[in-house]
């Protein structure tokens, strides 16, 4: 398991799970790998948290969140990884197979990031939005002629691989602490450089969609700390006060 | 996964389970993993062939094999090894840690032998009887406060770890190896930034070069990719030309 101080900084997100007795059987498996921290993403069902199925994890259930959305469930995590089979898309983010997953995680964690572990509904698994918030994406590694697992099964699999070999916490290995920045902040960020991209005439109205989607994955791809984030931030204001500026200024004199 | 000839050498053995629904996720979990020989042992339920939980795995219950008794289900196998949570019972075998169980199995696979993972039922695991049958006992490591697993997900752990590290990792983890952007195409990037950043009243001449180092530095630590780059660029190059026509049609203005 984990050592206690990490425990509430690794959390599992369902998003859009439908069947609540798959919501109690993975709330099981957190408590049985010592996690605590679930997150239910726009649940089907609204009685979710009465799930039979949580046995030994029914106060986990009461005490998970509820969000509209990914954005909003994620918005502190330092690191989001998606799960999911691949077979049908290319895949714009590193994939990872679970037994490799761990140290990422351990390493996000001993330097006080926050980790999102997401999963998808039963139905169809992520979206491509959904991966876009993604900073890398973990493969289990199942047999193509039967890749798809049960979301409880699923859940259980994953815990055990992060906490099957947690070595003393040493936690020495990382130095110097660059802090992540959370996954709110990049959104933020995207915003304003959206705004400003748009205001530059650079985001065609039928390209917004996708440049919004590309953009989202770039920043995330470029695994930005804090600080950096909080400066590229306030350029593009800056960027983005001055365009309009001028705009408005253009405006008056014709 | 299992190498293809090693297969039909492990079996997966559920002793009385009363719920069909966990014997069809058990073999579901069978499925995800590349197994397929099933033993059930006194089964509660007669009709759990037609579970409708065995998504993907209908015809491996068909072909399960049911016995009246454990003795019976493990009469062929050489490596006997009984799962379970061992709080209130001295183990009469030896236990392995889930995690360590692989290089045994493995052992015995390639030799020749038959392996059987036993488990109990959902609600009194494995009697003092059944583990009789057992050469080992493996131990899945759970939060001692909440150690008892859904059969299910019980069964997907260990296939799991027996499955995690067969192959040879043959394909490599990243998509599309990204090419890292040359450091000639940063300084390139780093220019039309900090001009940006001038055009746009954001650095002050007096920290110029401060902010010359930073920005070099940051584009460094971003290790951004030949294509991130050079769309980076694109983006700046246009907001700069927007923010000079800007300046140009104020000057004229005036």
């Amino acid at each position: 398991m984990l050592p206690e101080a990490q425990r509430d900084s690794l959390e599992v997100v369902l998003v859009s799970p439908r069947n609540p007795l798959n919501i109690g059987a993975a709330a099981r498996a957190m408590a049985n790998f010592g996690q605590r921290r679930l997150s239910v993403v726009a649940p089907f069902e609204p009685n979710w948290r009465e799930a039979r199925s949580a046995i030994g994890a029914t106060e986990l259930l009461v005490n998970a969140v509820e969000s509209a959305t990914l954005a909003e469930a994620v918005a502190s995590c330092t690191l989001v990884v998606g799960t999911g089979t691949l077979t049908r898309r290319k895949p714009e983010q590193p994939v990872v197979p679970l037994p490799d997953l761990a140290p990422l995680v351990s390493r996000e964690l001993s330097r006080g990031g926050r980790v999102a572990l997401i999963f998808g509904s039963e139905k169809h698994g992520l979206t491509r939005q959904d991966l876009s918030y993604c900073h890398l994406l973990v493969e289990i590694p199942t047999d193509p002629l039967q890749p798809s697992m049960n979301l409880g099964q699923a859940v259980a699999v994953c815990l055990y691989e992060l906490t099957r070999r947690v070595e003393s916490p040493s936690s020495t290995s990382f130095p110097s602490v660059t802090s992540a920045a959370p996954s709110g902040h990049l959104e933020l960020l995207a915003g304003v450089i959206e705004e400003t991209m748009q205001a530059a005439g650079y985001s065609p109205r039928a390209m917004q969609p996708a440049n919004r989607h590309d953009l989202r994955l770039l920043l995330r791809r470029l695994s930005l700390s804090a600080r950096d984030n909080r400066r590229i931030l306030g350029l593009f204001r800056r960027i983005l006060w001055r365009l309009k500026l001028v705009q408005d200024s253009n405006g008056k004199s014709r």
